[in-house]
């Protein structure tokens, strides 16, 4: 048997065998997505294996490629297309134990792959006064290398821009899945191929990120009585290059009150809110411009109580991703979709079209410069063909789609895979064991690599700017 | 004698009235402009007043008020529309002597207004690993309070914004001009009234600015054949909200070869050159872009040699007005004005038009959260009559003109005379002793406040982005 000849092969590095936990630990957020759920939910590996450190990698590595076991990376599996889902069973490789920070420099942090986030932040913020730039919202969970490999931005993106921009993750040392497996050390562009590539061409082992200087950020939440009124003050302070925030989410009414369980008390019926994270030196001026826009002040962590500061949840665990898992938790029906709206005007169009089958939530953002409204709506569920019908009327009024119910990286849409991406997954994983399944490209040599859609990450020459 | 009256209330204040030293500190730079060399070049104060404390500038404002002698605030001189020059005569005020630092926090640092800039640095770096935001290329000249009160962005501009921008002041402490002076700290947009206001409306003596991370920034020069790829290339590096950036200048040919005399060497013939600061994380990646848009390395100050790093000047002395100054010193037919450019087209569109009249520079700024072409183009000046051509063309191709060859607050056109601060000065300074001549709405109360143009400085509703 393949995988009992793989096991033999891995000397004293931990296994786990039992059915239930393996089955546990091949999953990520899929469930978010009704459609992954019902196409996923079979899917599993037979073992989940551990090791310690870089050099067990190798072995794992090297003992795959000869028994051609599929190995699937697995960080803290917070992702949420079912991007580590093994859809060709065989092993998990669980890289939480690689968990080690090497080299703390004033602007940049180099650690292990299995950090979790929120640990990394620990040290760099008393050794250099650093913390990472941006983070998603499963800060408090998630790996830097599963970031990597399945993230895209998220705190701090309003004012860094995302994990697609060069600059945005400075080297990452990759193992290589071969005969001997070799260490690669990744570097400018280079970086770029293993962004957002699920772990299929290669397994991060390290990462060198660059640091913002750590801040006392102060959690805001406004009301605002029209959603719209919400998205124009969001807009306008985000356009303020002067005010330095981490955070600017305005969520359309009922998502405070229905979803948000803690902050609950502190939102009026039919209040529209804004989750903010704010530097100290621009709260007064975000509360010169919530004035003029007609919005009111709801909470304030630098004026919460001790009870408050301990019974409530971080701002950020309101946003992003997390909106949707306090909309589910709530109200098991409910799913969601990743858009882009070039600008209010088109957020307007869509809300009056889609009112409250799609409650809105969106991400201010940086992209490319731009004030960008990075839409991440809950969608009240009704079927799959309704769903590709609210697809498409995003997309006929101009408003890209990210579409988060497909697993394969082509047609989830973030990330545009090019002629480069294949020829280094030919090089870093030539027998096609990392991962299996999640790059069409790879599977279909007749996959149009140049489809005229919308992708976040561009690929190498469109992100470098070329004309 | 007005004049003697006064002085007999100073005390022990040192006062200068040698008329040749009293004449120099009574000028600044606007000989950069042709048309305000000819208006201003007679203009003269009575003597220069050098208070050592706030209580002597008290002391100084008092005895103004009492004897209605005229007094133009005073920092090192280095403002260039004649906004110093003290139009009504009397008195000069020095305010170089009120050079305390009064406190540093992480964030942010208090100081008097007569520090210079780069002084103030050097005491927050050591500190708390914290510098000014943004700078005038006059960083090693300049004193805060003439920042506020005359400047307007630089040296930073293209991450933070500028100082019209709410946040980019936290407070301003000022001493009125009545009969018993008071004190008045200014916060929030109350800031915005005294910010390039001239010192019109209240000596400023202290302020707090915000802080941002210290960085040993790296000094680049690329070269372009081609102008408009340089810009593109400058264009593209800017929206990228990844790089960490504090400069980025493309300069059309000759500039570099003609003006920058000791880069000169680095600078081939016909090249258009751009002025860069990264920080070192992101010297990587601007130079992987630089390659996609076919430009070439010129210079870097993180491989030069202990020689050169000696004999060259800042990167950021070539830029902002150091162009201008540095193209006078070899050419003193030259000027300039400065103006805002949409997009890249409109660029294109206004260097086809003028050429060589027009030796381009540009600063790639933020301005309301969009990457902006902010242009110091030089001009080859022929007459008052051509250069208001040239400003019509400019307008007529819808690109803002902010005209450096006016001396009054309107007409210069950066900053909007409205109520509020006309309110504020009759409070501030209700003789009108401070700085006479240079607020038109004071001296004339039939001005239209509402004229339809262009403001930099867009007064207070609209900065704060209300509807
Ligand atoms: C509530 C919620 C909120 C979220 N918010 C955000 C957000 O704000 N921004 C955002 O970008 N994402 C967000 N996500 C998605 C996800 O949490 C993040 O992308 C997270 O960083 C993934 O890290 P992980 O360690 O859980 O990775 P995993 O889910 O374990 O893995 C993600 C992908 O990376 C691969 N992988 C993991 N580790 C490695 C490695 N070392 N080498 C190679 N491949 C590897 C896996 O095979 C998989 O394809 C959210 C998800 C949830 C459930
Ligand atoms: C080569 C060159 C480059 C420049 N580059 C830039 C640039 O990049 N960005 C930019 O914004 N400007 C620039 N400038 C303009 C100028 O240098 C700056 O605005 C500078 O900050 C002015 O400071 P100062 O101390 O010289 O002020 P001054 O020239 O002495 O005064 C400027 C104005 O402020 C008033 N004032 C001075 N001190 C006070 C006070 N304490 N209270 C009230 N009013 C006061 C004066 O009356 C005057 O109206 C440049 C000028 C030159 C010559």
């Amino acid at each position: 048997m393949t995988i009992a000849a793989f096991r033999a092969d891995l000397g004293d590095i931990p296994v786990e065998d039992h059915p239930r936990i393996v089955q546990q630990r091949s999953r990520d957020h899929y469930w978010y997505s009704p459609v992954l759920k019902a196409k996923l939910d079979h899917v599993t590996a037979e073992v989940v294996v551990s090791p310690r450190t870089q050099e067990e990698v190798k072995t794992v590595l090297a003992a795959a490629y000869r028994h051609k076991v599929a190995v699937t990376p697995r960080g803290a599996g917070t992702g949420n297309y079912g991007q580590a889902l093994p859809l060709a069973g065989g092993a998990m490789l669980n890289l939480m134990n690689l968990d080690r920070v090497i080299d703390i420099k004033p602007d940049r942090v180099r650690a292990e792959a299995g950090i979790v986030l929120e640990k990394l932040d620990q040290q760099t913020r008393p050794a250099v006064g650093g913390e990472l730039r941006f983070h998603p919202s499963t800060y408090r969970m998630a790996s830097l290398g599963g970031f990597i490999a399945g993230g895209s931005g998220g705190v701090g993106s309003i004012r860094w821009g995302g994990l697609r921009n060069l600059g945005s993750i400075l080297s990452v040392k990759i193992i290589t899945c071969e005969e001997s497996p070799r260490e690669m050390e990744l570097t400018g562009e280079d970086v770029l191929k293993v962004a957002h590539a699920y772990g299929t061409n290669g397994v991060i082992v390290e990462a060198e990120m660059p640091l913002a200087p750590a801040c006392d950020w102060v959690d805001i939440m406004v009301g605002f009585d029209d959603f719209l009124a919400a998205c124009r003050f969001s807009e306008a302070i985000t356009a303020q290059d002067s005010l330095l925030l981490k955070e600017v989410a305005p969520c359309a009414a009922p998502i405070g009150q229905d979803y948000f369980n803690r902050h609950k008390p502190y939102i009026r019926d039919g209040q529209s809110v804004v989750l903010i994270m704010a530097a100290p030196v621009a709260v007064e001026p975000v509360l010169i411009h919530l004035a003029y826009h007609g919005g009111e002040v709801l909470y304030r962590s630098d004026k919460a109580s001790e009870e408050e500061l301990r019974r409530l949840p971080p701002i950020y665990e309101l946003a992003w991703n997390h909106t949707t898992l306090r909309a589910l938790k709530v109200d098991p029906s409910i799913t969601y979709l990743q858009t882009r709206y070039p600008t209010l005007k088109h957020v307007e169009k869509i809300v009056s079209i889609l009112g409250d089958e799609l409650p809105m939530h969106i991400e201010m953002t940086r992209q490319d410069g731009a004030v960008t409204f990075a839409g991440l709506p809950l969608v009240r569920y009704t079927s799959e063909a309704r769903l590709e019908e609210i697809i498409a009327i995003h997309e006929d009024n101009g408003c890209a789609v990210f579409n988060p119910h497909r697993y394969t990286l082509e047609e989830g849409g973030m990330k545009r895979t090019d002629a480069a991406q294949l020829a280094f997954k030919r090089q870093a994983d030539p027998a096609g064991m990392l991962n299996p399944g999640k790059m069409i490209a790879w599977d279909d040599p007749g996959f149009d690599l140049n489809s005229g859609r919308a992708w976040l990450f561009q690929g190498l020459a469109a992100t470098a700017g070329a004309a």
